[in-house]
């Protein structure tokens, strides 16, 4: 249940040091966490959409090693962690393509919100799914 | 009818050419736009709320002469050029404060669009508040 | 000399309508040009590093038909209209997946700028590849 | 040594659940420490021209409790919460204008890095202007 994708880093994405801006990983960790679960055979649009659930990042740590530099071609490596009923968290290695020491790497908890913006229960598809990924063959 | 309005560029706003990313003028227009109608007495946001109408951008112009550098204080310079029933078009000048040449100039046109997406007529509110801003005393 | 590559839509590409930001389409501009031009053999890296040049956005035009949505898998196509010794003009569309009418439009020209900040000829290396590109075989 | 300035939510800041989207609080963040250091006396740019010293960070923890619309006038509140020869820790909270519990909390904790890309001890001006805000009068 690991996920790995690439991307490429443009100049939109860095700042005047010649490096991806900190603030830019976070939406990396957003494409590696969302290509996971569809790989899991779920979309967060399917999420919300049907079941009305969105989840929301309450949690985000982030540790800079390294920098990544423009038109490097990144992989970005997501697991989930841990979950519950009612959060999970997804750990994401940012690495410069080719390389074996991340650059950069964090976690996010992630927790369910209903369409009143409470606190909810993930949805049973969701954490169905999970559950049939982690299950021995 | 004319607004003005200062920002300080970040370095989130920058990119490896240590100058503003040419997207992140759009972000500028959409503050001067904003506050040129809030200062007429109207926001965006009540638009969306109470009239149900949302005012998207159809059209965008720029023409960059020159670069905002970082940690520059920059002079967003709003005018409404022109307007109809069903649409506002802005005009926007960016200066590097205390000088007279703009840096980046360019023109939004936005078109009213109800909630089905839709084209829709701009909200009387927002008409008639442009027609008293442009009545003679 | 036309190239296509696909993006998907993140929540950080997206605004309060749902929709893409109007400023973010100029993100998908700059992949469309920059993976045009390494299809032909050349990299804006190479161009900055090499050859001290950077290839400067001095216009772009946008027209906004439809919005894209969130986790929508678009196309950017991108083409060089016209160049000459000084400028580049790329002209971009972006599809949604499977669809035949654009979204969105545009165009950007570029011009060469040197380390000291004044307008340069284009580098040969560009403008012999270009002009190779555009040979009968 | 505690820093207060205000921001408006733009469009460009939400993404499609209508709330700031959660990389974008970085960029708060930036403003805040930016601004505080200003008040204080120093410029990031200053010392990144004169002394050739970056302040990269090198770790960042958000804990977001609640959601930033579109439109709110938020507070950035920043202080600086640790620092020793290396490294500043600013700790800042995001509120909405007039509330009393923080929408969003975090730590950055900025090193010194030269033009090497090496860790570098921090520039003596700015240990020198942070001892001095903390000494008694």
């Amino acid at each position: 249940m690991k996920h790995r994708m690439k991307v490429r880093v443009i100049y939109g994405d860095t700042d005047k040091a010649g490096v991806v801006y900190y603030a830019n990983y976070l939406r990396y960790f957003e494409m590696g966490r969302t290509e996971l679960l569809r790989e899991l055979g779920l979309t967060y649009r399917e999420l919300e959409d049907k079941d009305g659930v969105i989840l929301a990042v309450v949690e985000a740590n982030l540790r800079y090693h390294a920098s990544a530099h423009y038109d490097d071609l990144l992989v970005i490596e997501t697991t989930l962690e841990k979950f519950d009923k009612i959060s999970l968290t997804f750990k994401t290695l940012i690495f410069r393509k080719g390389e074996d020491k991340p650059l950069v790497e964090g976690t996010c908890r992630l927790a369910g919100v209903n369409s009143a913006g409470k606190l909810a229960k993930l949805p049973k598809k969701l954490t169905q799914v999970i559950n049939d990924s982690l299950a021995p063959i």
